[in-house]
């Protein structure tokens, strides 16, 4: 099975209350890639400019990402984020954004990218996202993201993806945003009813919500006591979510909750280093060693349960 | 094993967005106790005025609550609060308070409590909570809560007591208040040097983390399509928790996070009524049933991990 992704490759620029980095390799191709590559093989797409340097390349090609996706406009820049990070490292400010060459960006899939399994399409612009799946010739397991900006001034726009995806990752306020509900069960069924079978609701610290038509679950985040930079924990999430179903060849509910917690582990190596410097000498043995972690946290003694009530 | 809860008897008059409710059975001792009441005896400590009514302390007695210690002050009127839900119901604001025979309250054990196993002292001045640990003659495990009046007028009684309670329950804002830490695991440490082995960290719909000495953990709450009342859902919290733990008596981390998940369960149907009838027609059988759902979430497939990574 193979997994494709669509969306930004960006140099980053960020500010948390213990520390900076400037012109970081970041955006959401790259972290949800970073994160995807411990599952198997993730073929990009994206655009830069003439500025994106052959270390990068070598580093995602190192980790079996393929690039015969990555434009690149001559003459062009990278597309340029900066952001700071309030104490609570769960909001942030975006201090400049300069789209370059990500602005005009028609994301053109290589031929051997086509035919593909699962697609996850990052955040954009809803029109971009959908002529991304008027390119696929197979009928893929499509995840999408979206954030508030295009529920704001392109709704229609995404209201139409919506028909036409597996599901939707977005988080707590823009779900609340896309529904007019602030219970999350209530949001997600809503959402569900604009056209993906599963929404997957991202609360930050306090974890994922999972509104399915076959149950709702929610699932916590792992604590840390460390967190360096959030950047791209999102697309992280998202990353090993899709990498584990990849591998799991299933999308039912069970399927998702393990992919959840994947999501949720590759997310935690994300945010305790700079953009995407978290998965520095992690390996596949490190992400088993924290899903066990994770999977231990949530059991419950089986033992206690008949005696108690 | 017995249980012994010390704290407010109350009449409530709750306004939320969906109704309102007026002078309804109350207090942290009460719900306390309805929840608790589930797993076996509860022994009640607290204070009501002339007006409080026979017909609630047949509710109490009818659910196996010991009211052998609760005071009734001749003339004297029951505590009152008055409280208004915002449209998220996570937020409230106290719209009047009126202590009456709180005000005074001297918590008396009779002789048949003082040799308890299990001791919860509901939200209250620590130098109070602090005079019922002296009339204990057993070393019951004790658990107290407290709240941010408390943290900001009365911060070295609350220092004293915590290095003589074995947990600590609070809220999200009032951990990081009492331990002027924004990140969870570091608060929670940073409590449990404060004296209490486990601090136990409540988060609304977010669910609860627990921090001992043995590790940390969080857990989800049980996601609700429809909250009705959300007051007492703390307390219901803490008597399911107790409840638990009194009956399996013991109090190792793997038994406070089965505690934390029957805790879980009492509260969510505390939050689906108004007051205490949450409960109302509500079995132990009800209770088992969600719990299994509870767990059901929060298990993840065994047979897919070994094939993901």
């Amino acid at each position: 099975m193979s997994l494709v992704v669509v969306g930004s490759v960006a140099f980053d620029s960020i500010q948390t209350p213990d520390g900076a980095l400037e012109n970081a390799l970041g955006g959401s191709a790259v972290h949800f890639s970073m994160a995807a590559s411990y599952f198997g093989g993730v073929q990009l797409v994206g655009v830069v400019g003439e500025d994106f340097p052959d270390s990068h390349r070598q580093l995602m090609s190192s980790r079996g990402i393929c690039l015969d996706g990555l434009e690149v406009v001559t003459g062009g820049e990278t597309f340029r984020w900066s952001g700071k990070y309030f104490d609570d490292m769960d909001h942030r400010e975006t201090l400049s954004v300069d789209l370059n060459v990500f602005e005009n960006f028609k994301p053109d899939l290589p031929a051997s990218y086509r035919d593909t399994g699962f697609l996850f399409l990052g955040n954009g612009a809803p029109l971009t996202q959908a002529s991304v799946l008027d390119q696929v010739s197979s009928a893929p397991f499509t995840v999408v993201d979206t954030m508030d900006l295009w529920i704001d001034i392109a709704r229609s726009d995404l209201e139409a993806l919506l028909t036409r995806v597996d599901a939707l990752v977005l988080n707590d306020e823009e779900s609340q945003q896309l529904s007019g509900e602030k219970n999350v069960i209530i949001a997600g069924r809503k959402i569900r009813e604009m056209g993906p079978r599963c929404v997957i609701i991202k609360r930050g610290q306090h974890g994922a919500f999972i509104s399915h038509e076959d149950g709702e679950v929610a699932l916590p985040a792992l604590p840390l006591a460390n967190v360096v930079d959030p950047t791209g924990a999102g697309d992280s999430f998202a990353g090993g979510l899709m990498g584990c179903l990849m591998k799991s060849e299933r999308t039912d509910l069970a399927a998702l909750k393990v992919a959840v917690a994947w999501g949720t582990v590759t997310a935690s190596f994300c945010c305790q280093g700079f953009g995407v410097t978290g998965f520095d000498n992690v390996s596949a043995g490190d992400l088993r060693d924290r899903f066990e972690t994770y999977r231990n946290m949530l059991e419950l003694d089986p033992v206690e349960i008949p005696q108690i009530i």
